[in-house]
Protein backbone atom coordinates (compact mmCIF):
# COMPACT_ATOMS: atom_id res chain seq x y z
CA UNK A 1 0.00 0.00 0.00
CA UNK A 2 1.32 3.32 -0.97
CA UNK A 3 2.85 5.67 2.00
CA UNK A 4 3.90 9.14 2.32
CA UNK A 5 7.06 9.96 3.29
CA UNK A 6 8.30 13.03 4.20
CA UNK A 7 12.15 13.98 3.83
CA UNK A 8 13.75 16.83 4.79
CA UNK A 9 17.56 16.63 4.52
CA UNK A 10 21.06 19.13 4.79
CA UNK A 11 23.74 19.45 3.12
CA UNK A 12 26.76 22.22 2.66
CA UNK A 13 27.64 23.50 -0.72
CA UNK A 14 31.21 24.28 -1.37
CA UNK A 15 31.36 28.10 -2.31
CA UNK A 16 33.18 27.84 -5.52
CA UNK A 17 30.81 25.04 -6.95
CA UNK A 18 27.68 27.04 -6.04
CA UNK A 19 27.18 28.69 -9.93
CA UNK A 20 27.69 24.88 -11.16
CA UNK A 21 25.38 23.64 -8.69
CA UNK A 22 22.74 26.02 -9.38
CA UNK A 23 23.21 25.75 -13.11
CA UNK A 24 22.83 21.79 -12.70
CA UNK A 25 19.59 22.45 -10.89
CA UNK A 26 17.73 24.56 -13.39
CA UNK A 27 14.05 23.85 -14.63
CA UNK A 28 15.37 23.83 -18.16
CA UNK A 29 17.86 21.10 -16.95
CA UNK A 30 16.07 17.79 -17.38
CA UNK A 31 18.84 16.17 -14.95
CA UNK A 32 17.62 12.90 -13.11
CA UNK A 33 13.68 14.28 -12.88
CA UNK A 34 12.26 11.43 -14.63
CA UNK A 35 14.13 9.27 -12.36
CA UNK A 36 12.71 10.68 -9.38
CA UNK A 37 9.28 10.27 -10.85
CA UNK A 38 9.95 6.80 -11.87
CA UNK A 39 10.71 6.02 -8.08
CA UNK A 40 7.87 7.89 -6.42
CA UNK A 41 10.18 11.20 -5.40
CA UNK A 42 7.96 14.24 -5.46
CA UNK A 43 7.07 17.46 -4.50
CA UNK A 44 11.38 17.90 -4.34
CA UNK A 45 12.58 21.23 -3.49
CA UNK A 46 16.14 22.24 -2.76
CA UNK A 47 16.44 25.33 -1.02
CA UNK A 48 19.72 27.68 0.07
CA UNK A 49 20.75 29.57 2.88
CA UNK A 50 23.96 31.21 4.39
CA UNK A 51 24.34 30.65 7.98
CA UNK A 52 26.25 32.09 10.74
CA UNK A 53 29.35 29.97 10.28
CA UNK A 54 29.68 32.03 6.55
CA UNK A 55 28.71 28.73 4.55
CA UNK A 56 26.17 28.19 1.97
CA UNK A 57 23.91 24.90 2.95
CA UNK A 58 21.36 23.44 1.14
CA UNK A 59 17.95 22.20 2.20
CA UNK A 60 16.11 19.64 0.69
CA UNK A 61 12.51 18.66 0.75
CA UNK A 62 10.63 15.43 -0.74
CA UNK A 63 7.81 13.17 -0.26
CA UNK A 64 8.04 9.73 -1.32
CA UNK A 65 4.79 8.19 -2.27
CA UNK A 66 5.68 4.71 -3.63
CA UNK A 67 5.08 1.42 -1.48
CA UNK A 68 8.86 0.42 -0.33
CA UNK A 69 10.55 3.39 0.01
CA UNK A 70 13.97 1.29 1.09
CA UNK A 71 13.15 -0.53 -2.54
CA UNK A 72 12.89 2.31 -5.00
CA UNK A 73 16.10 4.52 -2.79
CA UNK A 74 18.03 1.20 -3.54
CA UNK A 75 16.98 1.30 -7.35
CA UNK A 76 17.63 4.76 -8.16
CA UNK A 77 20.45 4.62 -6.74
CA UNK A 78 21.70 2.15 -8.85
CA UNK A 79 20.16 3.68 -12.12
CA UNK A 80 23.03 4.43 -14.11
CA UNK A 81 21.85 8.13 -15.34
CA UNK A 82 21.58 8.54 -11.43
CA UNK A 83 25.25 7.19 -10.61
CA UNK A 84 26.69 10.05 -13.63
CA UNK A 85 24.14 12.66 -12.19
CA UNK A 86 25.65 12.40 -9.09
CA UNK A 87 29.28 12.57 -10.32
CA UNK A 88 28.34 16.00 -11.20
CA UNK A 89 26.55 17.19 -7.32
CA UNK A 90 28.82 15.31 -5.18
CA UNK A 91 31.47 17.15 -5.97
CA UNK A 92 29.55 20.35 -5.58
CA UNK A 93 28.50 19.33 -2.12
CA UNK A 94 30.00 19.11 1.36
CA UNK A 95 28.22 16.63 3.79
CA UNK A 96 27.98 17.68 7.27
CA UNK A 97 30.60 15.86 9.47
CA UNK A 98 30.24 12.09 9.79
CA UNK A 99 27.68 11.94 6.95
CA UNK A 100 28.29 10.50 3.67
CA UNK A 101 25.83 13.01 1.97
CA UNK A 102 22.25 14.82 2.79
CA UNK A 103 21.86 14.37 6.11
CA UNK A 104 18.57 13.56 7.02
CA UNK A 105 16.68 15.71 9.78
CA UNK A 106 14.23 15.05 12.32
CA UNK A 107 10.95 16.25 11.40
CA UNK A 108 9.26 17.77 14.73
CA UNK A 109 6.12 19.19 13.59
CA UNK A 110 3.71 18.61 10.47
CA UNK A 111 0.56 20.28 9.62
CA UNK A 112 -1.77 19.07 7.11
CA UNK B 1 -7.34 32.99 -8.51
CA UNK B 2 -5.41 30.35 -6.45
CA UNK B 3 -1.50 30.15 -6.64
CA UNK B 4 0.47 28.00 -4.69
CA UNK B 5 3.91 29.33 -3.27
CA UNK B 6 6.29 26.82 -1.49
CA UNK B 7 8.28 28.58 1.21
CA UNK B 8 11.52 27.19 2.69
CA UNK B 9 13.02 29.30 6.25
CA UNK B 10 15.09 28.60 8.35
CA UNK B 11 16.24 29.90 12.18
CA UNK B 12 18.29 28.63 15.22
CA UNK B 13 16.72 27.28 18.02
CA UNK B 14 18.38 27.85 21.66
CA UNK B 15 19.27 24.51 23.17
CA UNK B 16 17.76 25.26 26.27
CA UNK B 17 14.47 25.60 24.98
CA UNK B 18 14.48 22.62 22.43
CA UNK B 19 12.65 20.63 24.86
CA UNK B 20 10.03 23.26 24.72
CA UNK B 21 9.90 24.03 21.50
CA UNK B 22 9.09 20.14 20.57
CA UNK B 23 6.76 20.01 23.59
CA UNK B 24 4.74 23.07 21.88
CA UNK B 25 5.03 21.41 17.99
CA UNK B 26 3.81 18.32 19.09
CA UNK B 27 1.17 16.39 17.29
CA UNK B 28 -1.00 16.21 20.15
CA UNK B 29 -0.84 20.18 20.74
CA UNK B 30 -3.35 22.18 18.96
CA UNK B 31 -1.40 25.29 18.38
CA UNK B 32 -2.02 27.24 15.98
CA UNK B 33 -3.22 24.60 13.60
CA UNK B 34 -6.36 25.42 12.76
CA UNK B 35 -5.20 29.52 11.86
CA UNK B 36 -2.62 27.69 9.27
CA UNK B 37 -5.48 26.41 7.73
CA UNK B 38 -7.80 29.52 7.67
CA UNK B 39 -4.96 31.87 6.11
CA UNK B 40 -4.49 28.93 3.12
CA UNK B 41 -0.64 27.90 4.99
CA UNK B 42 -0.67 23.80 4.08
CA UNK B 43 1.41 21.07 4.37
CA UNK B 44 3.81 22.47 7.09
CA UNK B 45 6.72 20.77 8.73
CA UNK B 46 9.68 21.49 10.72
CA UNK B 47 12.65 19.60 11.07
CA UNK B 48 16.10 20.14 13.24
CA UNK B 49 19.18 19.09 12.49
CA UNK B 50 22.59 20.30 14.63
CA UNK B 51 25.22 21.94 11.60
CA UNK B 52 29.00 22.41 11.97
CA UNK B 53 28.91 25.12 14.56
CA UNK B 54 27.64 23.38 16.97
CA UNK B 55 24.15 24.59 17.22
CA UNK B 56 20.39 23.60 16.12
CA UNK B 57 18.49 24.59 13.51
CA UNK B 58 15.20 24.68 12.62
CA UNK B 59 13.62 24.23 8.75
CA UNK B 60 10.37 25.16 7.65
CA UNK B 61 9.20 24.13 5.06
CA UNK B 62 5.30 25.34 3.86
CA UNK B 63 2.53 25.72 0.75
CA UNK B 64 0.58 28.88 0.49
CA UNK B 65 -2.30 27.87 -1.35
CA UNK B 66 -4.63 31.22 -1.12
CA UNK B 67 -5.11 33.83 -3.42
CA UNK B 68 -2.85 36.56 -1.47
CA UNK B 69 -0.50 35.46 0.35
CA UNK B 70 1.14 39.07 1.35
CA UNK B 71 -3.12 39.83 2.91
CA UNK B 72 -3.59 35.84 4.45
CA UNK B 73 0.03 36.61 5.95
CA UNK B 74 -0.95 40.30 7.65
CA UNK B 75 -4.36 38.71 8.87
CA UNK B 76 -2.65 35.44 10.60
CA UNK B 77 -0.04 37.91 11.95
CA UNK B 78 -3.12 39.80 13.45
CA UNK B 79 -4.81 37.03 14.96
CA UNK B 80 -4.65 37.05 18.94
CA UNK B 81 -4.15 33.62 19.38
CA UNK B 82 -1.06 33.53 16.60
CA UNK B 83 0.39 36.67 18.96
CA UNK B 84 -0.02 34.69 21.92
CA UNK B 85 2.11 31.41 20.12
CA UNK B 86 4.36 33.61 19.13
CA UNK B 87 4.96 34.65 22.73
CA UNK B 88 5.90 31.31 23.54
CA UNK B 89 7.79 30.22 20.44
CA UNK B 90 9.96 32.87 19.90
CA UNK B 91 11.83 33.21 23.21
CA UNK B 92 12.74 29.53 21.53
CA UNK B 93 14.26 31.07 18.67
CA UNK B 94 17.61 32.14 17.62
CA UNK B 95 16.81 34.24 14.12
CA UNK B 96 19.65 34.26 11.67
CA UNK B 97 21.87 37.66 11.93
CA UNK B 98 20.02 40.77 10.91
CA UNK B 99 16.71 38.83 11.04
CA UNK B 100 13.67 39.34 12.91
CA UNK B 101 12.60 36.04 12.81
CA UNK B 102 12.46 33.08 9.94
CA UNK B 103 14.92 33.46 7.37
CA UNK B 104 13.09 32.94 3.83
CA UNK B 105 15.67 31.01 1.22
CA UNK B 106 16.18 31.10 -1.80
CA UNK B 107 14.18 28.07 -4.12
CA UNK B 108 16.84 26.69 -6.66
CA UNK B 109 15.43 23.19 -7.35
CA UNK B 110 11.81 21.92 -7.71
CA UNK B 111 10.56 18.92 -9.52
CA UNK B 112 6.75 18.27 -9.27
Amino acid sequence: MSQLRRVGMVIGIKPEKFDEYKALHADSQPGVRDLLTKYHVHNFSIFVQKLADGHDYLFGYYEYVGDDYEADMAKLAAEPRNIEWLKLCDPCQQPLSGKASWAIMEEIYHND
